[in-house]
Order: C-alpha cells, then structure tokens, then sequence
C-alpha cells in the first residue's frame, strides 16, 4: 500500500489563498497582528477548519484552537500549529506555514478516513511578531501563563489603542483559558528555517533541537529640539547623532563574538522627526540573540554600561526599558528524535539543528513535550517580501509533522 | 505728544490666545501646515483682522492676504506678515509673532484713528515650517513665482493626502494670485531671532540684513530587509548601520568648517521599522546651512561623492534628491537702515544681522524691498516649547514695525 502524503498542490493553494489578504506590490504580504487583515486572515482559517471538521475555540488573548476530535477526547490534544500575523513587508510562509501545514494533516486525514484516539489540534498563536504591540508570542505567552492576561489586554498598540479594544474591535476576545483547563499533551511546529543553514546543507528537514535565547531593549536618548538654521553646531544636544554613535558601538561590540551572536536596531524612531528642527529624542531597540545565557549576560552588562557611558559624553539623557528576555530553550529529546525518525522514514535528508528565530514553540517548551520541523527557505531570507519556500519542502515538512502527530495520537 | 505705542499687554495676550490652539502640554503648541489646528488659527485670524477693519483675500496656496485700506488704494500695499503654522513642538512666536505683530500696528492705528496714504497689508504664508509637505515657505515661493501652483496643489502630505485636497477640505483654497495682479511695494517681516546673538548681544533689536543660504536633499539608502535572529552579521544589507555611518561621517565633515556652518538631519525614517528585522532602507533628510554660496558648493559636492563612497563600502544602494535650495539672501539697504532708525528713534537697543533661519522674506526679496526686524528669544532656543520671548521685547519690535510701515505708507 502507498504510503499516506499530504496533497502537495492543495497545501501550496492554500498558502497562495492566505497570501491574497494583506498583499503586498511585490508578492509578499501585510497581516500585522489584530490589523483588519489579520481578522480577514483568522477568519479564513476558521472557515477552512470547519470545512475540515474542526472545533474552533478562541481564548482571551485571541489565540484559535482548531480541535479535530478524536476518539477519546478525555486525551490531552497533539497540538500543532504556529501564527498567521505577519512582519510589515512579510513573505506567505514564516509561521503561515506551520498553521496551514496542520490544516493539511487534517484534510488529509480526513481523506484517508483516520481517526485518532487522542484529539488533534491547530492552534493559531496571537501576535508571534510584535509589530504593531509588544511581547513578541504574546498569544502563547498568555496561554502558557508567563504573561498575565491584563496586561495584554493594557499593552498599547502603535495605533493608540489596547490590544484589549482591538481583540473586542475584531471580535476575537474569548474567555482566558490556560494549560489548566485546556489540556495539550505535546506541541510541534512546522515553519521555514529563516536562515540558510539547510539550503547551504542541501537538507530538507531540520529536526530543532532547540531555540537561542533573546533579549528586547528599549532605549530612549533625549537631548534638545532646536531650531537646525540658527543652533550652532557646538551648542547642540543633538539625541539623533549621539544615538547613531550608540548603533555603531553596539555593531562594534558584537564583531567579535563569534557566528551565534546576532544583535540587531529594527526600530529606531526620531523626534520630533522634522527636517528643520535638532532631533531632541531618539527611542531604538535592541534586539540581541545568542544560543548561551552566559554571553547574553555578559553583554547586556556591557550594552548597559556603554551605552550610560556613551549618553555621558554626549550630553544627553538614557533610559534603557526591558521588553522581553527569552532563555535559550532546549527542545524534547523523545520528540526531536522521532521528528528525525519520521523524516528518515518519508525518505527525506535531515539534520538537526538550532532555531535562531524565537516561535511559541518555544513558551510551550516549558510546560509540554516540544518540538519544531524546519524546512529551507530561499537564501535564508525572511521578513521580506523575498521569503521564498519550494512546493516539495513544503509538503515534505507536512508528512514529518502528519507522522510525528500521528505517533503520538495514536 | 507723547510717541504713539502699541498696546504690550494686548499684544501678549493674543499670542496666549493663538496659543491656545493646539496646545501642547508643556506650554507649547503645534498646529502644522494645513492640519485641523491650523485652519483654527486660520479661521481665528480671519476673525480679529475683520475685527480691526480688514478685507481678506485667500489665493490658491491657502495664504491670506489681510488688507487694511489706505487712502489710495491704487499705491502698492505696504506689507508685512508671517507664518501660523509650526513645527511640531513648538513655542507661542516663530512666525506667529510676525502675523500678530502687523495685527496689532493696525489695531494700533485703529485706536489712533491714523489712516495711511496707500494701503497695509498683514498676509500669512502658508507651510513656511515644512514638516507635513514639501518645500518650506512654498506660499512665499508660489506667490512670488518660485514654485508652480499645480506643484505644490500635488505635494503628498505626511498623512497621504496632497495639499491641493487639504486645501479644499480646509476650504483654503482661493483664486491663484501673484505680484502681477496683487502689488505689494515692500515686505517687513518682524520674527524671534531663533538664535542666541541678540542675547547675548544684549541687544532688544535686530535689523536683519540678510539670510543664509539652505539646501536640503533626501538621501535614502536600501540594504535588504532580514530576520534579526537567523541572519549572520556579515551577510547583512543593514541600512541602518550604514545610515548611522553617513549621519557620523557628515558630523565630523562639518566639524572644521567655521561658526557659521549648520548640518542638522532632522528627519530619518527607517523601514520596515519592526524590532525583529534587519532593516532594508532609511530615508533622511540633510538640511545644511551656510551664508556664502562657494562654501555650499563646495560642501554638496564632497557630500554627494563622500555619501556614495560609504553606500559603495558598505553594499548598499543610494538615491539622494534635491529638497529645495534657497541661495544667500541680501535684504534692502535703506530699508535695512530705516527699521535700525526707528529704533533708534523709539529708544531701542540695535544691531544688524544676518538671520541663520530661512524666512518667508527671504522669497519676497527677489521681488521688492524687504527687510525683518528681530527680537530676542531666550537661550536661543526655537523648534521647541520652551521658546520664550518678553512682552516687552515682542512690543519692541512691532513698534518698529509699526514706524517703518508708517515711513514707507506716508
């Protein structure tokens, strides 16, 4: 008998469907959390679940579990899923992929007619991004409860409103429920590298072992408005030149740690932001990642002390605000080996490796049985509307995370 | 007799009222060109110059034309005015001032009962700050025929509309006039010095002779937008990184050209602008300020090629555009030395000056002889809310004003 597959072209439609919402002029896509796309993009999900069989519930934070029933539903759920919200020029896979690959495993099932004993869910995880609001995983980080449901509901978004009003806006506020009440007996999450580790390797699969660990900065310079004709240049408390001077002492400290250090300002916003007025504030993040809690301690002591030092010799005032701090996360043992096992199985090449990125995956790693399925990526580019991912890899990463759940379902 | 003054208290007292609009919480207000705040100011203008007997006239780029009629209306008018809209933290007087300063030279010869020979006109220019549209001064520039009125009614907002449909929501939009149809025999621009020489001069008057010369040019530089977490340091496009080079390299350039040198980025915006992603480009805008036009010359010319050179080392693409130019101006000598005269006359402190901003004037002077009259502001600080100047110092300079119209209206 053939050996059961995912239908490789519905998978790859699916994801060209989902891309359509929040388009971009250059193939990619906008779906930034909680937006009016996202809604469109959660809304299209729950349709195609329910066409599947599936029962939605949506918690307080958002968050979408999409249960596909088994035969004894007393069973913890062999949870997948990932999220559908999107960096501003975002590509149609990164965690959009992970949503729909569990889609998949479910239609196919439902193809061949398999139950499970245990029940199957997809959950859709809200804000992995943290573009228009903070944490990053906020979604997950609610469910997993290393973030109150408050003060989600509290956190402003760059529009002005609450993630609150916005969750009640769109009509995704349920009641808040947790791994108390809601039980998963393991998570597993398929999404695209974002790096070029497999591509470079020549390998379809990556069986993740685990996830560097991730520090967010806020910080704020301020100095002085001024007019920009008449202050001369030696009286200026200028916050936008003494904070480029922080950027390039930030690159400068990590030149030398190595391959795993990635140390990044994505945000960077000038004020009053006028052509004709001295910048007098500056707020950037920082976004510093490496595998070892040790070297992340070491050099936030270090960004630190620089930086007050920095902001001293200039004149101008620093505040420097905690975001989020991620620990490095080590994935189960029993489920990265049977991820590597499945994808032996399928016929696929496979390699274990480490996630650079940070994914829900990786707050449910404290609580259950954890895992991730990586598949290549274009040239490792991501959050870019050039994120690129091949029908084949796709589809190959589906069968591994169909087995793996089924291994464990039952 | 005694010498006939303007009114000090009135005066301030309707600069706390202008202020009102658009209040900001530190004292400060902001009513930016063509927004809902500056047609309250507009709108509140309209009303008191009304009040003091004035025929108002609104041309096609929103600027108000407040005419106080002579006793021959066919002399060219006498004119002075200013600008009400601001920067967006900004203090209670630049360009206000000049527009309440010629409101009450006319409430003052109301009250005197003095009628002039030819007519006085106080106009308001519309967006002479440049902080939701482009170029600065552009009513001056289109009324004296430096700017096409179709160029400007297409100018993109910062908010995605264009001026022309600003002007007709705000309906400001007018009939197009020029000095061809609308004759002004000179211009008096009374304005806070926005510097900190008539300060530290302890001098109440300035009888500017003249700006400096101004460029702006629009450099954006595009790497490659990537995911913080995955992308190795040395495979980045950072344009950020390499943005915050060009912002130091440009600082040091400037740093042994003389006192009279200004370099300011005022506005530097970076996409996609999300803390998870390497940044793939940043938009700045370079204002650069000098009075002698060899020195400008000479300074773009090793900005363009310096500028190049870092986008090259770094890999990163480069486009720079043109702002706007505004060559050294030299105002009129005998109108110069009259405002010096009445002064004088009227008891003040003076001394000539060159100003360091760029002034609505400055694009009259092309036309018919103008001048401006500053008075001081405290520590020179301007673009900001803690501008400050003096009742008596704001009175001081409208009763120049008011002696110097009256020498040229007979």
């Amino acid at each position: 008998m053939e050996k059961l597959r995912v239908n490789e072209q519905r998978l790859w439609l699916t994801h060209v469907e989902m891309g359509k919402i929040g388009a971009l002029p250059n193939g990619g896509c906008c779906r930034l959390a909680l937006s009016d796309e996202d809604k469109m993009g959660r809304d299209l999900f729950i349709r195609w679940s329910r066409e599947a069989g599936c029962e939605i519930r949506i918690d307080a934070a958002g968050n979408i579990f999409a249960r596909r029933p088994g035969l004894d539903n007393s069973l913890p759920a062999v949870a997948t899923g990932s999220h559908l919200d999107t960096q501003p020029h975002a590509g149609l896979y990164d965690g959009i992929y992970g949503v729909l690959a569990g889609l998949e495993v479910f239609r196919t099932l439902n193809d061949a007619g398999i139950e499970t004993q245990a029940p199957l869910e997809n959950i859709v995880w809200t804000n992995e991004e943290c573009v228009r609001f903070s944490p990053p995983t906020s979604g997950s980080m609610v469910f997993t409860e290393q973030l109150g449901i408050a003060e989600l509901h509290q956190a402003k978004t760059t529009d002005g409103t609450t993630v609150g009003q916005d969750l009640q806006r769109l009509g995704y506020l349920g009641d808040h429920i947790t791994m108390a009440s809601h039980k998963i007996g393991c998570f597993i999450e398929a999404h695209i590298e974002q790096g070029p580790i497999l591509e470079q390797q020549n390998k379809t699969i990556g069986a993740v072992t685990g996830i560097q660990g991730a520090r967010m900065f806020e910080v704020r310079v301020t100095g002085q408005d001024n007019h920009a004709g008449t202050t001369p240049m030696p009286l200026r408390r200028d916050a936008l030149t003494g904070a480029t001077r922080m950027v390039l002492w930030l690159n400068e400290l990590v030149a030398d740690q190595g391959d795993d250090i990635r140390l990044t300002i994505g945000r960077f916003n000038v004020s009053p932001n006028s052509a004709s007025t001295v910048p007098g504030a500056v707020t950037f993040q920082i976004d510093l990642r490496h595998p070892q809690m040790t070297v992340l301690n070491a050099l936030e002591d270090r960004i630190r002390m620089g930086l007050a030092e920095k902001a001293r010799q200039a004149g101008l005032g620093l505040t420097i605000k905690d975001i989020c701090a991620f620990a490095p996360v080590a994935f189960d043992g029993a489920l990265v080996a049977m991820i590597e096992a499945q994808a032996v199985a399928s016929g696929y090449s496979v390699m274990r490796m480490l996630s650079g990125a940070a994914h829900d995956a990786g707050n449910l790693a404290a609580l259950v049985p954890t895992a991730m399925i990586f598949v290549p990526c274009e040239k490792g580019i991501s959050h870019n509307e050039a994120e690129r991912a091949t029908p084949g890899d796709l589809a190959a990463g589906a069968n591994v995370l169909l087995y793996t759940m089924l291994s464990r379902a039952g």
